[in-house]
């Protein structure tokens, strides 16, 4: 019987393709097959950058998410087309391990912070040997873009999603050290309002496309906007121990 | 008058000379002056990690930390004898940079998180042009070396110092989805009863030199000794949405 391949996961770092780690681009290199999340009928985020060091010919597979616009975020036929979706990425997937090769799921950042690669090694991780190589996250590649010391001595630091609601934002906020927001979208009008509530206004950074072109940096109390695309994200640092 | 040189912070990520960025391995490569921080005396990890992309005969500058043991960390003559270690070694730096020659700073993880770096960033970034190239951080290569999806969905993540008093550790680790508590050392003890008393030992792990020779990967329970060595933390995976 052929050894099955194994199954990595592989960060590809906030967005400047030489923010990958050498680990990186010699598994891209090695691939027996390179797949990746994209939006149905695009080439995607990870795969544009990862795309200077694939080599010509380099097998690969696109992974299409479900078109969900039309379903709710948390309702049972959004949950059950993003099920059968990763189960049939998996089935696919599988096969090619079967084969003996190695398969090479890039993403954007970390594979396990926030990566959809997660639902995949979730299903895969018994049943074949799967490594996983760590990556330059978002929120670090935005705070080197911007400059910003985000935790100094005992900083505690929270990470927080802009989807929760106000009320529990302002406490935590006021609570923690250094905090990194994410997932602002349609959210941004009610994170502003929960900084401006603790008092951080004037300590916030609101980063979009950190290290990429497009790339905007800029105080928050600067951005006139009332909405905030995917890859942005406000970043408030600590004011811990500096000797 | 000569273009002065660019201070560059360029994190070398958790361990691994495969985990440094192809944009760190370029900048060790065409510095100018390569410096890191180390014990007095010693070459320290950061040199280390880096070792296999420093070229023959590339000027070096160690950073030698002032011996600290017999004062104790808050008071005022650790603060006084560090400041003027940072002073110092941003005298130096500065001198090269003077030069027009780039100086590229070599840490351990990413430069902005809990980084030494930044205190000399914050001396140096007004008066030089400087540029930050982040870094895997120790958290990511630990999550990555034990095959832990760390947050998912709209998970919270909170990283917390092991110095924080015991009933805070509780509050925070029950109000929060997935934690990373970093620091541990002496606080090890308290930091395992405040994981006990927050109901979260079974879902913890301990991670010792994640991504180095002599890793330890092990459920937090198992870890018999009272006390950890300072490359090494506490991961607790979120449970959020997962189709």
């Amino acid at each position: 019987m052929t050894q099955p391949g194994t199954f990595h996961g592989v960060g590809l770092g906030p967005g400047d393709p030489d923010l990958l780690t050498v680990q990186a681009v010699k598994l891209v290199e090695s691939a027996g097959l390179l797949t990746y999340f994209a939006k149905a009928g695009r080439r995607g985020n990870a795969r544009a950058i990862v795309d200077k060091w694939v080599p010509k010919g380099k097998p690969e597979l696109p992974l299409w998410y479900p078109m969900t616009t039309e379903s709710h975020f948390g309702s049972d036929v959004y949950v059950d087309t993003l099920r059968e979706f990763y189960e049939r990425s998996v089935g696919a997937i599988a096969d090619v391990l079967d084969m003996g090769k190695d398969v090479v799921l890039v993403c954007e950042g970390d594979p396990m912070f926030y990566g959809s690669f997660m639902h995949l090694h979730a299903r895969l991780k018994d049943r074949y040997p799967t490594k996983i190589t760590p990556g330059v996250t978002g929120m670090a590649g935005c705070w080197a873009a911007a400059g910003l010391a985000m935790t100094w001595g005992d900083d505690q630091l929270s990470v927080l999603p802009g989807t929760l609601d106000e009320d529990d934002l302002v406490e935590r906020l006021k609570a923690t050290d250094a905090a990194v927001i994410m997932k602002l979208g349609s959210n941004f009008p009610k994170v502003r309002k929960a900084i401006e509530r603790a008092g951080l206004t004037a300590r916030a950074t609101y980063v979009e496309r950190g290290t990429m072109a497009g790339e905007i940096v800029l105080p928050l109390a600067e951005r006139a906007e009332d909405s905030a695309p995917y890859f942005s994200l406000i970043l408030i640092p600590g004011e811990g121990r500096r000797p």
